[in-house]
């Protein structure tokens, strides 16, 4: 039988215990549990930053996993504790949001309150609740106890406003980049359906892709751009990105996170 | 049965392939071995700050957990290779003073210094301990080999001076700042202990937090905090720590470890 | 019996949810796989640097680990994906050049073309082949599959130049820096053997190791330094190193990759 599998995505970084902290608190309670790093480079306290990652890498893990996810700015406040299950794997983490693209893109999801205090460490910290909580508690779930068993079902749980992409009219389409990777790269929130559905009322348009009164050419690899001017490609999640060939279009651009861009078919 | 734990703590960093080499050799040796990184990003050469950190840490893994320590910048010369156990769990690194911590917050503790060569790479070189010496002897003691297999236990092991608080006058405690966070939280050597202990002697005093001639206000949780203003409270290791809500207090308010904190009794 | 083993390679960073998709994408297909990083701070893109870090660890683990190594460049566009095998352990990754040293170093190698695709993910995007290609390969070799079943053999593979050291006259070899590690230590491509054979044509001759025109003196261990200044040793894998002991080399005398450092016999 294979070990149960918990995921650790925080803005911990990397400097400090935290994290080690947490995966000792883990493998107390289940040293079978297997602990794989999504990312403790979530920029502190950022939550919509935290959605987005989760969003990005939850479908490549096998059914079942479990992914704890902490960026937690009002810890030791009202907020409350909760496990999200899609039915397909299960989230675990503060009820402030960081969930809200998981609800977005589940066809089914049920939302726990986490209470059941006896799955807490006995002594619980006001500043420390990926130790206290959050993974003891994913510890416990992953030695197989039922998710019924921490608590009741919520309806109420918080949303935060991710952004979307607005048709301006018929012919164009306006997003925003939304995140900015390693290599400089910047990912918009328009996906290929966006693309597919303005071009499908215009079937003999052409799309461009158009960021500060400029058009940015269309590729379909990195290393097809001619030079190193900035491109466009959808990239390997479906996404919109702008990138430099074997450069940084956020450096040489100065493309930062909420940059307008626009889709137009002429 | 559960694999053997051995948690690495390090000021390799994360650029370089030295921790990845280190686990090659403990798997190589014990293919069964659960390894945990607790973190690389020890500022180099810093033994003071490692003990610190693997002090924090290791109350939170199971039982029988294996800790590697390396920040050893004597590295190749006479400074001894030893094992430290406080018969919780376990602790290899170089005699520097880096488990000064844990000889002073473990009831009882016996430190062996490692001469068994054939339990080291065949090969040594005098600048990769961590690959040639500590990797090796972690991995064949996580097979269960005797303690005492390793060496004999030695008395005049090395201490470093660890910063702690001092009473000022009986209403003073004059502690500092010895450890600052990802998230510019500025922990003190104040221990929860301390302030009942002054406190004790004045039932009807009120604490206040003084730094830099001016109080600051103590808090429960961070979102307890009214604005970016710096407070206080008692971290979840016990420690009276400086923060500023959803900000750093260590770059707003330009706090350095080695700043003096007071608390007064009023 | 143990798990086969994984390690991972690349310039993804330790921000972006890469490397996190590519353990659930492995996961999901052996469960059983342990997964250890290497590293994941490679510069963007940098192929030789790539070359240069899995050549210097890939010995120290089990016999059949599977390295994955992905800085790629030309993702997407004609170039092969690749496993390389040396009947030690197994490389899989583009074909770029990334194994350069290990057809060097190896006394025997054999270089497969992935062109299995049903090894692949079903979806395959033009952007992220570590997800697509590189992660799913790995894991189908690593639950036994023979490399065989993966593609056939080639022997146009592409190689990289790698700097190596040139004797100037039969007293004076050339070389440069290759690498500079966290600790700022500057890492030569002259080799110990480089250094015997010089000196064997001189018996009688001192080795003197020049930078800029000065002497840099050489010591056995980083603490055999008498100051600050710059000293030399041969380090933990055999290479002539530049160091400060503690300090950085680095930034005390601004030497970068490709500095040259002369080895004079007098």
């Amino acid at each position: 039988m294979s070990s149960p599998i918990i995921t650790l995505t925080t803005d911990f970084g990397y400097q400090d215990p935290f994290v080690g902290i947490m995966k000792g608190v883990i493998l107390d309670i289940n040293p079978f549990a297997t602990i794989i790093d999504i990312t403790h480079g979530i920029s502190p306290q950022n939550i919509l930053e935290a959605a987005i990652i989760i969003d990005m890498c939850y479908r490549a893990f096998p059914p079942e996993t479990i992914h704890v996810v902490v960026v937690d700015p009002g810890v030791g406040s009202a907020r409350r504790p909760i496990i999200v299950t899609n039915y397909h794997c299960h989230f675990i983490g503060p009820d402030n949001g960081i969930f809200s693209l998981i609800y977005n893109s589940s066809e089914r999801y049920n939302v726990i309150h986490i209470t059941s205090e006896h799955y807490f460490l006995p002594e619980r910290s006001a500043t420390f609740h990926g130790r206290d909580i959050f993974a003891p508690v994913a510890a416990w779930f992953s030695r197989g106890i039922d998710i019924s068993k921490f608590g009741d079902p919520i309806s109420d749980f918080v949303t935060i406003a991710t952004p979307s992409p607005a048709l301006v009219n018929n012919k164009t389409l306006e997003g925003e980049t939304i995140y900015i990777d390693r290599f400089g790269n910047a990912i918009t929130n328009i996906k290929t359906q966006a693309l597919l559905d303005l071009q499908s009322g215009h079937p003999l348009g052409r799309i461009r892709v158009m960021l500060r009164g400029k058009e940015t050419p269309v590729k379909n690899h990195y290393s097809d751009a001619e030079d190193d001017s900035l491109y466009s490609l959808i990239n390997s999640f479906g996404y919109l990105e702008l990138f430099v060939y074997k450069g940084s279009a956020s450096s040489r651009f100065n493309i930062v996170i909420g940059e307008k861009v626009s889709i137009v078919v002429i």
